[in-house]
């Protein structure tokens, strides 16, 4: 018999990205039988999810589920509307890059697989330090989340409780990095980059390649993404 | 200069049935200029998307989109897995046809569009007499899903409200067709059957049929949409 069919199940929403790979090596070290959802919502940086794919293949998951959406349908984000740049330079306020109500969403189609999968635990890698301006990465949405997860749905009309981990809610990308290195995360097989170039080669430039430098440098280890 | 341009957007969820075409009529009468938005979730009863087609063109909505989602994928509802039958009399409890976090997952593709439109009113035509076995149809679940919403968004950080309109909720189903019909709702375009039959005709004894039919026969009127 399998020891993790046995456990726990959790969904952890795996993008593909270095934060939501250390992630998953949390929720597998807390024992959780993981169920990785990937969302393929028309994001520009598409690669993603073949990094998804693979972070999820590396860490053993039960099952990997990719969920179509299309966000480009709506535009109103330089992630899924082509016709916005993505900056290439630091941004003052809310960027461009953020998407509309992001989080709500994927926490939403990942409590309908929880649901069903009869999980009680999401786990999703917001980070409020360097995403700051993302309002959907704070810890008071993660908790509003939580409280609504608990009102939504049969299980916790039933009295059983949802908990919305984000384990990385207020550690800096150099924590981060050193977390998921304990852990054994592969970070080779991660792409952070929101504007990938040919063969899906970091463009270096973006908010989310600059973030990941920085937490590399800051922990004094390489990139072994960007050989 | 169109004057529904200059009205405040709402966007409405259109489902095809009767409830929702009441809640876009008490939309367009609140002077909303109304985005419709109806979702493909892989449901059996895809013929409700051709009524949303007919509603949304009948009441001259701004816009209308099919949002494509395909809750099949998890399965775990009759509504969504062909493997479950629809019942063919009352329920006790929580029914099969309950979609987990369907509630949550639509109106947070509903926010998402809101946001980008410019728009801070979302209709939904959730009722907690009739679906009182819905958890996500109660007013709780309205009232923390508006708070999210604030959390949620950049607009909400900006300091706007988000308001979640859920007209019916507290209406039984005559009182909904009546207050329709007053608004000069078609009921003869909307579908309610969960399992339609060949040409769509509603199969009349799953729970969405037999609540219309005492919804009609409550308020003395002949269904036009059974002909």
């Amino acid at each position: 018999m399998n020891a993790a069919a046995e456990s726990a199940r959790a969904v952890v929403l795996v993008s593909g990205g270095l934060d939501s790979a250390t992630v998953l090596a949390i929720a597998r070290e807390q024992g959780f039988a993981c169920y990785a959802l990937s969302i393929d919502y028309g994001q520009r940086h598409r690669a993603e999810l073949a990094s998804a794919r693979r972070v999820a293949a590396s860490q053993e998951v039960v099952r990997h589920e990719v969920f179509r959406l299309d966000l480009s349908q709506f535009g109103g984000s330089a992630l899924t509307d082509g016709s916005l740049a993505v900056p290439d330079g630091p941004q003052e306020g809310i960027p461009i890059t953020y998407v509309p109500a992001r989080n709500t969403i994927f926490l939403a189609v990942a409590l309908g697989w929880a649901e069903v999968l009869g999980a009680r635990d999401l786990f999703i890698g917001a980070n409020a330090v360097d995403y700051s301006g993302y309002p959907d990465c704070r810890p008071a949405f993660i908790q509003a989340f939580t409280e609504l997860a608990n009102l939504a749905t049969k299980a916790g009309v039933e009295g059983e409780q949802f908990s919305v981990h984000a384990p990385l809610i207020d550690l800096s990308k150099s924590d981060i990095v050193q977390r998921g290195m304990k852990l054994g995360v592969d970070f080779g097989l991660t792409l952070s980059c929101y504007d990938p170039g040919p063969g899906d080669r970091p463009c270096g430039v973006c908010d989310a390649c600059r973030l990941r430098a920085r937490g590399f440098a800051g922990a004094g280890i390489q990139d072994p993404g960007l050989c």
